[in-house]
């Protein structure tokens, strides 16, 4: 695809090589990133982040990602603060903000709005989260995650074991990563989760017909024995038919350090979407694991950014510019990693 | 008047000289809002943009020129985030403030906070709305949006017609820019509304003591056959003496593709306040005409950012300097025109 | 203190040495503050401001401060904005956010909350107000502002007397602000209040530890004639233990003009931590001293920025750097003295 100017609403516009083209640029920003060099590229731009549903991490990541290429950010929080509470359409909504900025971000709780912000929007649009259709910058920073932890492990995306953990059919995080990884071959996913709570057939057969194996079990220990990486996700208990449903399962995809120490293979790398539930009753990933070096919920996070200004880079067509608008770090950061 | 340091509070303030140069400034902002060229011109200055009431287009509008002249915007939005809600003056706030910020852009639900809050501020205040009573900048907006229409139609604003449509007893955008049409020469009104809400008496007759001629109508459709602009408005049910009313004048002051082909000369420019109500049943702005290149609505969102930046330069002094410190744009926007 | 990448929690981590550096940095911070230069030196640095608990004085301070240096600030304001709502932990939270920026200031409703943030971060923390615990920078700026109105009037910290008014019992403000002072010699303090609301016994005997006199009283008018410095603080009534006791003590701490005038020396210094309830019948620094020269609290607010300006100066290790970035200020400001 072409990215300048582009939109990027979905998972489904990437074709392999587009894939392969972002990664290649966020692979240059860790320096901006790790705060080694500083770049005025994008001096001048102004990103509208509009989040008109909350969302901390993912709002400041965009934000942070657009300041590191040297461009401004104008924020909306809330969908109160929007004239949309009072009949104005998306339509004029789009006409009129896009004026103001150079890029948009948008989260907003319908699904189809953000496409149909884009619609009208008359510069670049890119989807910070529609609802429960689709989010997709966090798929690729979930693969360009798998990619680098693999690459530490001797193994690539063309080649590798995943293990898949939780409420696989509600999963935003998961559907979406599913569907780009029928962009790769040789995947082998296992699926774990509740029965009821399983993985949508139709991706299944997606992934298969791409040539994927998939294994699909409510068997957590056996599942992380042999695979690359666990994506966990939470489980919340009214996702459940029943309550002798959700007590039958409750902790059962609990992933802990004991449970990890015992099955998993050392190098086998723990991820999650974030956030998570730390308190001791959730069915989420344990916070006993926080110090253990397969941990790589908080590099997921630390590659968000590259990601993003990968994609802002692309979109405005300064990927090739980026070093050549750089200069030095003039403060001392004491930043350690993730 | 001596732009630099003075407050924006009222469209009363002006003399048309005062507009003349204000409108010649915003004719040199084109190429920055276009980004054609990027200034660094207020580079280091704060514009503290403080919305104590939420308006997303008119704060961003407001965020988005300051940004385009190279300065940083920090922002305040609802009054619950104040220590106003605790008792705190508006001096106090104001003392503290305008401590922080270079110049100060205020929204607030009260008419006169915001001359209240420019008396004890220390730095330049700009009235971004204060309740019922000025918006001075949408005013100028307006204002400019029909100099520039009429323009390319071969007109100007010394001899122009105009019919203005809709709550003309409420409307603070119509009462704002009456008055400053009276600053200028030979034009004609048509006030096409209801009657119990037509325009004031008192505001009618300034502007025939100054020799312009004015209408006073409830036909939509004979007063748009005449005019250069139709500057349209919407009537809110609850505006009405009583339901009977309503439901009398239901739709008569919608203005829609249909009419307006067959009624209006066909380079009569459209224009409209925002936020309009799109939904089918509101007394508006039809949503058929979105494509119609006699609609201005979103140019005229867009020469908001002209209007504002023009503002903000001669405030601090700078109108002519912002070429000095601007540079070619450096990624490649995709921008549309309006 | 090495204060490089460190955290700023509480006004026990400071020796006198360190608050000397401080005030000698922050003394150098005048001309960007006021507008003479301007500094590029934070260019590329974000702060991470997140006040989970609403303050716009606070908030708005330290980003203009961050602002003044060069820097970029991403701005959190809520606890409903974050995923802590969802049982998110303070510690995958810091972990996340430090990843998007290079220093982070904190407000939050909890004491002890900024500290456990601050030990997951990755970045230096600034506590911006911790609930009922510590706000540090608040601490300093009074002393700093302390410390620059008795050098005009021939004092020093090292032998002066003030006088501390109001809830003395929970002012978190006078509390740290007492702390600081145990760090300097010869200091005369008296402390008024209603009995019930007197300052902690702990604290006064600290005082008295290191040398300092303490006189504890319930009279306003005797106390304020033989002090440099008089440091008002507001009484809620709801604090009192009975009406009969609120209703014997309403306005005998409130400080105006007719009592400043009868009992003060004239070069007597007011100070007050803001905001403060300008309702008549609050307990409270009265609106009549509104223009007297000795009046300080808007000279202590715009110190605020000078104190915060030279810790992020600190913290980033830049503070013998920013003149070297800076160049002069393209814009006229007519910016008034507080």
């Amino acid at each position: 695809m072409d990215f300048i100017g582009a939109n990027i609403l979905s998972v489904g516009q990437f074709e392999r090589a587009d894939i392969d083209r972002i990664f290649a640029v966020a692979d240059t920003m860790g320096p901006y990133a790790r705060r080694e060099k500083v770049t005025r590229v994008l001096e001048g731009a102004i990103l509208g982040n509009m989040f008109l549903e909350p969302s901390t991490r993912t709002r400041l990541s965009f934000g942070a990602a657009f300041n590191l290429l040297g461009g401004t950010v104008r924020e909306t929080v809330g969908i109160t603060a929007s004239a949309m509470a009072k009949g104005e359409s998306l339509y004029d909504t789009a006409r009129v903000l896009s004026g103001y900025s150079d890029v948009i971000c948008m989260r907003h709780p319908q699904a189809g709005s953000v496409a149909e912000f884009a619609a009208a929007s008359r510069v670049p649009v890119v989807n910070g989260g529609d609802g429960a259709n689709e989010h997709p910058t966090q798929a690729l920073l979930d693969l360009y995650t798998i990619r680098k932890e693999l690459s530490g492990n001797g193994r690539a995306l063309d080649d590798f074991r995943i293990a898949m953990i939780g409420d696989l059919k509600h999963g935003r995080t998961v559907h979406s990563l599913c569907k780009l990884l029928c962009l790769f071959k040789k995947v082998h996913l296992v699926f774990v989760s509740p029965p009821e709570l399983a993985m949508p057939q139709e991706l299944v057969e997606q992934l298969r017909a791409v040539g994927h194996t998939v294994e699909v079990t409510d068997q957590l220990e056996n599942s992380i024995s042999k695979v690359d990486i666990v994506y966990s996700t939470r489980i919340q208990e009214e996702r459940f038919a029943s309550q002798e449903e959700a007590n039958l399962y409750r902790g059962r995809f609990r992933l802990n350090r004991e449970i990890f120490t015992r099955y998993a293979q050392p190098n086998t790398v723990i991820m999650h979407p974030l956030p998570r539930d730390s308190r001791a009753e959730a069915n989420e990933l344990d916070t006993d694991l926080n110090e253990h070096p397969s941990l790589a919920i908080f590099r997921q996070t630390d590659n968000g950014l590259l990601v993003r200004m990968a994609l802002f880079a692309m979109l405005l067509g300064v990927e090739d510019q980026v070093d050549e608008y750089s200069y030095p770090v003039r403060w001392q950061s004491r930043r350690n990693p993730a």
